[in-house]
């Protein structure tokens, strides 16, 4: 069984991965059969040749994740609300984003959803 | 097909719900076959009978919503941070949360998932 502890060090350590820019770092904290939704409803990632690829790409822009708020915990998974500050198409922009991880009893995350749409990609300069 | 301003005005007639203690109108935002996770882990609420009783019971308990970000938005649905204002045990109390609505093409909530565990009541006199 996961423990807060456990799931607390995975977000931190998710987030400090993009900080770093160390894709490796990221997909390592997933279950290698994991399966990965970012964002949900687009392309799905299944396993680890799929999304360690995928983080490669994100980790790879210099996107930056800053938490908005407590980490929500339940039993095997975490929520939590963010942003991201990246460069698109040459414009500082924002992105909000709730991601939640349910893990696996090794503390792997087995399942990520990443909630966000069109809507909350904003100018970085604004307020969102 | 469910849009941006549809889903948007079912999250605030959700708060609007609690605020007003109408029970009635927070359950009248569901399909009748909805699936109701209030928390993620806890009891399943499937169906009409279930989810109108159970929000009978939490809407009745005078707890009350505020949005504390941006709503996420996919193509289906709709994800957000809140707390809950609360009295527990005669104590006001604080529950940070996350929720996801799944919506059907009519625009109900075909699914609501509410993230949260028992590290996310803190006393509401002290910052969350």
């Amino acid at each position: 069984m996961v423990g807060p502890e456990q799931m607390i060090a995975a977000v931190e350590a998710y987030i400090d991965g993009f900080a770093r820019e160390d894709a490796s770092a990221v997909a390592d904290l997933f279950a290698n059969d994991a399966v990965v939704e970012d964002p949900v409803g687009g392309e799905v990632q299944r396993g680890r040749a799929a999304f360690a690829q995928f983080f490669a790409g994100t980790v790879g822009s210099g996107a930056k994740l800053t938490l908005d708020g407590p980490i929500r915990l339940g039993p095997d998974y975490a929520a939590f609300p963010f942003h991201v500050d990246l460069t698109w198409d040459g414009q500082p922009m924002r992105i909000d984003v709730i991601d939640v991880f349910h893990f696996d009893a090794f503390g792997k995350i087995r399942h990520m959803q990443a909630f966000f749409g069109e809507s909350n990609f904003v100018p970085a300069t604004k307020e969102a």
